[in-house]
């Protein structure tokens, strides 16, 4: 099978970066794979390692380059684009990994390169891991990859499209067409409030250590550890994600506070069927993920850790 | 090493009570152990298993019995205890292994046989699975066992204390005393609330699938997948931990929800100062629990799998 893209311009060498880069050239979907960081360290890293050819600037790195990914935090692409986007050729794709769609389509519109092929897009896949050290060729197989195109966009744009989905097709993803704004709200619900929580549950376990003189940490049990585990996610990138994704995120973050106020509500009134009730409902669309895929009930943490080289 | 008891009984034969037996038998640590169970296909069938004696009736199991281990859900405790006082003998250890201690503890006492030892207890070790082909007998290995034992008891009360702790030793339990409402505050923080919390970020996703056409389930991605796997835990049990540490539960509550608040505003106001800080602060407590020991870095869930048969 031919290459999808000649060469590819990957800006951020991290654990997505990384992987994308490793997998395109395993996998034979790129031609040619030319790597930028502004991390220095980080970039000559991942030149040592060999999963791509580093360049000497940005605009260096995106100038010959097909398909442009931005695998940098949320709150850092626009300033990735901006720094590139006039050294790139007309008719390449202008992308991303981002975990919210909305606000990074409007920034790369905002560009004012009409010749350049504007979709975002985002793999749902991850490890807590980060660096060039971190990636891997197979984090993107069997996962979902969704695609968030303009509507009605030229025959030109579509074929363009066409070929970042098979880009990612090639690389093991899943791939899913969906609006942009819808991606934000799913996500929100799926992701983005769930880490939220967790967060915010250490921070609460935080200040309770000293009430309890440190046994929180001594006793963690099954339920506080993995909340930790969540929250150990790199802060940078889930800042990025609450900034950017804010609309969503408050109206899903509104819908649990109701929620959990009926359930503190039970509890404060003794009301058991109320509790085993929601218990058992929650019980049931765990057996849904599963049954869509989306999990096994071998406890991993849904890390995919065994695929890990 | 001498049986530390001549003979136990098991009222209760699901993942706790099943481990409990294995282990006293296969770690002698109990001469023989005696089964009961309300439930007469699930006292069927660890009879089959093997791993102790059914009794004909509650008053037989606990009759010749050194120590009673109650291990139903914390509300159940109570009748299972009651209809079986009676039959106990005198200098018995009456006891139980629910993940609540001081109602546990004003129940057992309430039955008025001062003539048995009334100590509580607390494994905190377990799986999401129950019924009793769930056990294992190295379930307890390097695990906590609280105990909260009443504060000055005789001489003989002291004893049967430190014979209780000298037999949860042998099943491969780390031993730690704890005053009952101490315990019950500490496993607010790091269990009770986490698995409410939990239980209701499924709730509100299940709300959300309308709204999304299916695709909460569809696109689950890691952190809400590690929700529905706390949230797939026992309903009864978790009903009746609720129900038996509202005072706990409803304050540490409490303190989750100002810190939800202040976060909440943070992502309104666009403070991502506030949002960075206190995801740092979240990896940091991370590091503390890898370095206490109960946890490691590698994604497993905390949940031991590989130790299981």
């Amino acid at each position: 099978m031919a290459p999808v893209f000649k060469q590819i311009a990957i800006i951020g060498v991290g654990l997505i970066g990384g992987s994308i880069a490793r997998a395109a050239l395993e996998k034979g979907a790129a031609g040619e794979v030319v790597l930028f960081d502004g991390n220095a360290d980080a970039l000559k890293r991942a030149g040592e390692i060999g999963f791509g050819k580093p360049a000497a600037s940005i605009e260096d790195a995106v100038r010959d380059a097909d398909a442009v990914f931005h695998c940098v935090p949320v709150g850092a692409i626009s300033a990735t684009a901006k720094a590139s986007i006039g050294a790139m050729k007309a008719g390449a794709i202008l992308t991303d990994v981002g975990s919210v769609k909305g606000n990074v389509a409007r920034e790369f519109k905002a560009l004012g390169r009409d010749d350049v092929h504007v979709i975002p897009g985002h793999p749902i896949a991850g490890t807590e891991k980060s660096g060039p050290d971190a990636g891997f060729a197979s984090l993107f197989d069997n996962r979902w990859f969704i695609i968030t195109p303009e509507a009605g966009g030229s025959a030109e744009y579509v074929e363009a499209t066409d070929k970042l989905a098979e880009f990612w097709t090639m690389l093991g993803s899943k791939v899913e067409r969906m609006d942009a704004q819808r991606h934000d709200l799913v996500l929100a619900v799926t992701s983005h409030i769930p880490h939220l929580i967790a967060y915010n549950m250490v921070a609460t376990a935080y200040d309770m250590e000293a009430v309890t003189e440190g046994e929180v940490v001594k006793f963690s049990a099954a339920g506080f550890r993995d909340f930790t585990r969540i929250a150990a996610s790199d802060p940078t990138m889930w800042r990025d994600v609450f900034l950017n994704n804010k609309e969503a995120v408050l109206e899903v973050l509104g819908r649990f506070e109701e929620d959990l106020t009926a359930l503190r509500k039970a509890i404060r009134n003794a009301d058991g069927q109320k509790l085993f009730d929601t218990f058992t409902e929650s019980r049931r669309i765990r057996r849904e993920i599963i049954d869509a895929g989306q999990d096994t009930s071998v406890a991993n943490f849904g890390r995919d850790t065994s695929k890990k080289p």
